[in-house]
Formats: C-alpha cells, structure tokens, sequence
C-alpha cells in the first residue's frame, strides 16, 4: 500500500520501519529532514511536503503535539492540499477538539480520517508490540487494517467516530501516570518505615497489580531510571493538559488529574525538560524529605 | 496444630473454615458468640475467652479495628493473659504503631509475634486463595506455614520485623483504592465524551493494565454494585486513616492519599456507611453532573 | 477626554456610565448593539465598529474573555485598524499570553497600551468604587489618570510592563475564589459540629480576618444567596484557567488553584452556568452530605 | 482571684504574667519547673503539683497538645484530684473529642469547664492584646470575666457547650493556614512572572485583604522569616489534624485542608520541626522550582 508518514521522532521512527518492513511503499516528510535519512536507507521515500507524503492511499502522522498535527494537516502544502484525498491515520495524542476539527475537515474535502492513537513505549514500537486504538468509518478502517497489523500487536477497534479513540488514548495515559504517582508514594511511605520499594513492587506485581504498567515503571522507580527519557515529562504534561481540556469541556471531575499535573509541573520546574514523566516519583521522594 | 481463631466476620470465618477444613484443631472466640455456631457445627471448639482461645500454639486475630485487638489481647482475659504463650498471627489491617506494641509486649510475656494480613475479597477467603504477606522470626513463621497454607494461594514472606508486612498490607489497599479512584475517574471522562465505561475497560484490561485489580473493580464500577459491600467504605476509611497516620509518622508525602480519604469522608456523608469502598466512584459521577 | 468604550456588560455598562457622568466624550461599542441605548441615552455616542470606537485619544475594552478581545482589536474593523492609534486600556482580566500579544502589537502598530483590571462587584463599579491595577508606560498611564478617576476609589500603578498588572489581577482573583472556598469549608465543619456559620464568620471579620471579602462573601455563604450571580461561576473558571495557564507556562505549583478549579467544575455540572462562582460552597456542603 | 495557671511555654508565660500583672493571685506550675522562676520573681507562686495550682477559684491550662492536658487533668495529682473543684478553664488548642471528655469529667466532678482558646501571636499575648473565643455555663463565664479582660483585647462568647469555642478555634487556625498557603501560592505565581511579592501583597492588603491575618503573614513571606517560628510547623501540623480529626467525625469534606497538611508534612520533612508553620511558603516556592 502507498502510505505516507509524517513525523520521524522516536515513536515514528519505529513505526515506519515496521511499515517499510512489511513491504509497504513509504514516503516520509519531517520537519527536520535529517531524520529521514535512516528511513530513506532503510527503503523509504522523502517527501518534500506533507502534501506530497499524502499522495497515496493512508498518510499517517505521529507528532509532539496539538500544533504541529494542524500546521501539517492544515498549513501551506499541508494534507489537505493534496489531490489524492488519503486516509489521514493520526497516530499521536491529540485533543478530543482537534479530533473533532479534523473528522470534519477530512470529510468536507473528501477525504478520511481514522484516530488510531498507539499504547506502548519506543522498545515495544521497535518491536511491532504496540496496542493500537481505532475509530472511524468502516471502510476506512478496514484499509488501514494491515498497516495497525504491521505495527502492533493487537487493535482495538472502539467505534466509527474517530475521537473516541482519542478519549480512549487520553483515558489510558491518565491512567499509567496515576499508576505511577500511586506507586511512588506507596513505594515513599514504604521506604520511609523501613520496607524496600523492591519487596513492596514483588508483592504488588505478584498479586493484585501483575500488570506490565506496574513492572515497567516499578522498575524504572526502584531504580531510579529517569535519564534517559522514555517519555520525557513535558508530553506528559501536555497529554494531562489534553486531559483537563477534555474534562474541562465535558465538566468531568478529577481530583487525582489535579495532583498529577501539579507533581509534573514540580518535575519540570525542579529537575528540567529531559526527565521522564515517571520523575514525578522523584518529587515524591523530595517531598518527602528524602 | 492447635489454632485458636479470635474474630470471625466475614473474613476471619470464611478462613477459620478452611482451618478447620486443613484439620486443624481451632478454637474460635468471637465478640458475638452467635457467629461461633457455624464453625462449631463444622468441627471448631468454641472458646468462652480471648485467653482460653490462646490456649494453643498459635493464636490468630482478624479484627475490624485496632481498638478490637487492643482489647482482645490486652484486655482481662485477654491472649497475654494465656500462659501458653502462643505465637499470636495478626492477619487483619492494623496501624504500624499498634504492630509495633504487640511486638514488644509479646516479646516481653515470653510468646511470639506474626503480622500476616492478607490480600483478597471475601470470596478468595472462602477459596483458600488469599495472598498472605507474613513478617516475624523465622522460627515462627515456619511454625505458621500450614496455617498460611491452608488459607491462602501464596505466602510473601517479607523479613523479620512484623510491621513490615503491615507496612505493605497498608501500602497494598492504598494503591487498590487508588487504582479504583483514577479508573472512576478516567470512566467517567470516557462517558461524558460519549465513550462507554465498558469499551474503556475492555482496552485497559487487554493491554496495560491487565491486573485483576482493575479487572474486579472495572466490572463493579461498570455496573455500580456497590451494595452490599464486599468490603464497607467505612472499613476503607479505617484503613485509608491507617496510612495517613504511617505517612503522618513518617513524614512521607501522599498528596493522591488525601483525595481518597476525601473521596470516601463524601462517600459516607452522602450514601451511608453499607456502600463498598468502591462508591467512591459514585461520588466522581455526582461530582460530574451525571 | 475622547474615550472609546467596548464591552457593555453589567461591569462595562457601569464603568461607561461613570465616564460620561465625568464629563468625557464616550463613544461606545457592543456586539449586541441594544446594550448601547441606555448609555446613548445617558449622553454617550454609539460607534458602529470597534474601529471607528478606537478613533479618539484613548480605548477601553471590557469583555468576557480572550477571545472577546482579540476579534475587537485583531479582528476586522477592529481597534488595530484606527488610523487614531489610541491608548489602548485593557481593564478586563485577561491572559498573561494575551496581555503580551497586545502590547507588542500596539507598540508595532505606533499606539499604546495599558493594562488596568480592577477589583470590585458590579455594585463597586456603578458606585466609582473601583480598585485599578495599572500597568503600562508612564505617559500613557498619566494620560489615563482621570479616566481611572472617574471609576474607581483609588489606582495602583505596578510598573511599565502591562503584563504585571493582569498578573495581581490574576492572583487576586484566585485568592478571593481560595478565601470563598476555605471559608466555605470551615463553615460546613463548624455546622455539622454544631456551630452555627454566621456565629463563626461574626469571630473572623472580627478578629484575623476583617477584610471585605470575607465580610462580602461570608454573608452570601451565609445566606447561600449564590443566584442572581454577581460573578457567575463559568467566569470564575475562565479565570482559573487563567491562572492555571500562568501557572503552567511559568511552572509554579499551585496545589490549592487544583481544588478550586476542581471545585467550579463541579458547581457548574451540577447548578449550571448561572449560579455565583460562590456556589463552590454549595459543593462543600453537599460533598458533606448536607 | 485566685487563679491557677498550667503551662508556661511562649504562650502560657505572657498570659500568666499579664493575670499577676492585673492583681490576680496565681499559682504557676509547668512540666520542666525552671519555666516558673520568671513568673516567681514577678510575683506568682510556685505550685508542687497540678492539683495544687488547681486549689483557687479557677484553674487554666496552655499546653502544647491534648495529651498534655489529659495528663495534666487526669493523671496523678491532676486538676481533678483537687478538692477544690474550680473552673477549669483550657485555653489552648484541643480537639473537639477532649473537650468533650473534659465538659463531662469536670461536671461529674462537680467542678465547672469553660473553653477559651485565644487567637494571636506571641507579641499579642505580651500585650494583653488576644482574641478571646469562650463556651461555657454562663456562671462560669461571668467568674472567667476578669481574667479574660486581662490578657484579651476582646472575648467572644459562642454558647454553653464548650466545645463550640473549640470548633472556632480551629475553624480560624485552619482559615490562618489556608490563607498563609494561598497567599504563597499567588506571590510565587507573580514572582515567577515578574512582579515582586511586596506590590502583589501592597494591592492586596490595600483592598479586598486589608486584614491582619494578609499584613502579618504577608510580611513574613516577603522576607521569608521561618525562623524563629513565632507558632511552629509541627504544631501547626497537630492543629491541621485535629481539624482533620474533626472533619472526619463529622464527615466534612475539607478538600484544601487535605493541601495544607500536605504542605506542612514536606516543609517539616524538609526542613525540620524549628520552621514557623509558615514555611509552607518555601515548600511553595522549592516545588516551582525557585
């Protein structure tokens, strides 16, 4: 299948050599073009415009944020300006408004839209292992089902209006980081009386809690691992950001979101943009006088 | 081996039945002693003290609060009131200072000391399935073996110091209560963007949050049973003041900890003292409009 | 002095009726445009565009939002499009992004600008009662003296950046909605201890605090008197958000700016928009079960 | 009259020594006796034990935290062992629970109780300058007369059942706290945006926060002067739970109550128990990265 990526970071990356890898034909477009290099090595096309990556049948975009989704899709040679009218798959997290501006724009041109936004770190997108979410129109899911084969290890279809995926997304990301602020003050308060967060996480993650959410980070907390980012704190808190919007706009209360953004917020201030969103366990320690 | 069992609630005589099951000769005393019958009918001695329930060599509480097993062992006619100084297993929620008064006095009347609480709902009780995390002097955790043995699927054995097991006993039902709060919380978001709380599930539990934590409460929480209570919000409440109280000692900072307590107080205030603990998840959608 | 006025909601419309009874020429602008008739009437002078109301020596803009006040000065026929190039006064509370926007749009565009948000209830506008925070250049700020005058009892000039001024005007908002919500829970813990609220708030105004936001919204929750809004709740949160986004961007943490926003959230999902932003009290109350 | 006075900690000193300044007979008596000397050379008399200095007409306690005063009460040699009966009149801070047990010992006793916590600093005490918040019998009140009159600007009365002035008490420490926190919150916000903490406290103490709680601690914040602490961070703390002790029975929901102990817990873990209780402006501060 002809399909265009936008958007080589390090989760893009990944995900577009398991699609070259699987034989599909490839174009990809970056913002800083020297990231298609590796990709154009590996087999892959460079497309000088977004709207040029969009020329085939699915062009996929996995980027940082908001902005940048709406500057490629709607900007000067954007996906929208591109005769071929393709399938635009958004990969990244995006806001349930965004979501909702580009389901109608995409239908007004003629075009698709399918959100299929990726639970999973780098190693599990190097791997092909993501979980993909995805919502959309049949039709259009249905192309794109080999590309979410190619990359992930099981999709997830929610429904046939796109930002349900979002919200899904969205709910999941809320999720993990909740599932480690609450590990990391029960790993604190452990600590501090006496228990080592390695004994606490055994019989966490060997009874009520043996879910690779609670291994990961359990690990990555127990020792302390948060340089190099695998998820640096900033998309975190612009994905707690997306979150509040959502729940600002729909009036849902979340207490425990507020705690969340507010320990991000310290993260950043304290220990700068290069930490992992999981140093909000550091902030925790430091609170704690430790 | 002669077992006494002090406290037979829901728990403790769901376990004092599979004591008895095991072969044991289980002497059982209860503050009510109507609840005795069942257990004397299948093959238990009834005890007409705390002390004479001690008698044995190892004596079991499982109690509501700490001030029940102050009285229980303290108290006239009390289990340091027996002269066979048995080992004494406290397998139900109690403070760290509480674990660590009954180690010394123990100690001091020449018995022994066992904090083995344990993890599951009233139905694990009744299986045998419980986890029992066990903490104490190797002699007499190896003495309670076949006691842990007969009621639960695992034994954690987590050092020589009994509080420690407590330490994570209290950790454990703050990250349940935990984990039932941001799942409230992100279901609730889902369904006020028009996403259903069940779709969410589906995809947390399939991927990374596959853990039979969020698998038992999304499905109460799915479908808000919240009476009758596997496990009362008021008992919640106890044990969510219990760690206050640990992080208040040790100066650990659970900033998600004081949302919970504040969750439940509303809970209670407003739904009475019947509800499951889960109910704080009646309290997101109130506080939501829904 | 000739002075353009845009925005004539209830704080508006007050504000404007002052500057004419203080003898200046008041050209005025609203979109609804029937809110100008009783100004019209009073002696001012209706413009028919934002443009034509930016056509003397100064510019007042009051409206409800950022965006109300990017269409009046970026929009077409908007403030920016006056061959006049006024001073512009931005007395309503706006972002800190915003109020740096403007103020380097003015300067490219040969005007002026001056931030000056004020402090004070409807009933304090139509009475002169005002506190201004202003903020800007020092000519333009003398330029403004007398409009500042005109409507309010006393101006504080905080610097030549305008941003500094919208700044306090943020951190005194968020600070009366902390007095409402704090006041409201010692309220509800007075009551349900037996204690009644206006015996309580009668030893604070008295004592510690005997400052008028107390006095003011302490019978209001003692009245519960939360409809007709003098300050209707979605504003409050608009303003949070404000503060909220201040707080983001310079990374402070503000934990309790979390529960208030929280709090407004669940005012509006349960009492809709039209209620008092000090209705946050009615959710304490009801959170306690009353 | 003839007044017994137990406790001569900061608080304790100066109002014992503006009772001996005003004429009245006291009987001083303190855990470490060496307290006593100053008060001895100004005039009073040393008294052996508690129940001594309960031998006139009314007997005050001000003391550190409750099971001072139960020791004080109830133990050996204790106010109730005095034969005298007086009115024992507890003006320190206490628990509503205490001052409920106290209410009931006395008038099985047949002595008389009267709660009269105060409200000021330090300073205030030296002047004869306090707040005073009673709750008592009316014959009590009226013998209390005088020696309120001595060390008070002003006394309130709230009613006959004592507790009703400790309600308030900590009604009014928690609003102190609450208020010492937000006003932290809004000049780390302003300062991180540009604008010095003195102008952010110069607008607000001049209008909607002209009260001395705002000048006194706004003051404090400015020059960050934690230490000496004029009311210590773990009293502070004691206090913060007692309320929480209070809201719990009561089922209250004090969501910002939850922040504030929350904050003290990190400024004690931080920087040790010697902080003023106003060092939660540093913890403030540290977590937005200054």
């Amino acid at each position: 299948m002809d399909i265009g990526f936008i958007g080589l970071g390090q989760m893009g990356s990944a995900i577009a050599h398991n699609l070259v890898k699987a034989g599909h034909s490839v174009a990809v477009w970056n913002r800083s073009p020297e990231k298609t290099k590796a990709l154009v090595e590996a087999g892959a096309r460079k497309a000088e415009t977004p709207a040029e990556a969009a020329g085939g049948k699915v062009v996929v975009t996995m980027l940082a944020h908001d902005a940048a989704v709406e500057r490629v899709v709607f900007g000067e040679d954007g996906v929208l300006a591109s005769p071929a009218r393709p399938i635009h798959v958004s990969m990244s997290t995006i806001g349930i408004g965004l979501a909702e501006r580009l389901t109608m724009a995409h239908a007004g041109a003629g075009g698709g839209f399918v959100s299929a936004p990726v639970f999973g770190r780098p190693n599990a997108a190097e791997a092909g292992k993501l979980f993909v979410v995805a919502a959309g129109a049949a039709e259009a899911l249905a192309v794109c089902a080999p590309l979410f084969a190619a990359v992930g290890q099981r999709t997830f279809t929610v429904g046939e209006d796109p930002k349900a995926a979002n919200v899904i997304k969205l709910c999941g990301n809320y999720m993990i980081m909740a599932a480690i602020e609450s590990l990391a003050e029960a790993m604190t308060l452990a600590a501090k009386n006496g228990v080592d967060k390695a004994s606490l996480l055994e019989v966490l993650t060997s009874t009520l809690f043996s879910a690779p959410v609670f291994k990961t980070y359990g690990e990555i907390l127990v020792h302390e691992q948060f340089k190099p980012a695998g998820f640096a704190a900033p998309l975190g808190l612009k994905d707690m950001n997306l979150v509040d919007a959502a729940a600002l706009n729909a009036k849902a209360s979340m207490p425990v979101l507020a705690v969340l953004r507010s320990q991000l917020v310290t993260a950043i201030a304290r220990h700068g943009e290069e930490v992992d969103w999981s140093a909000i366990a550091k902030v925790v320690d430091e609170n704690s006088g430790v």
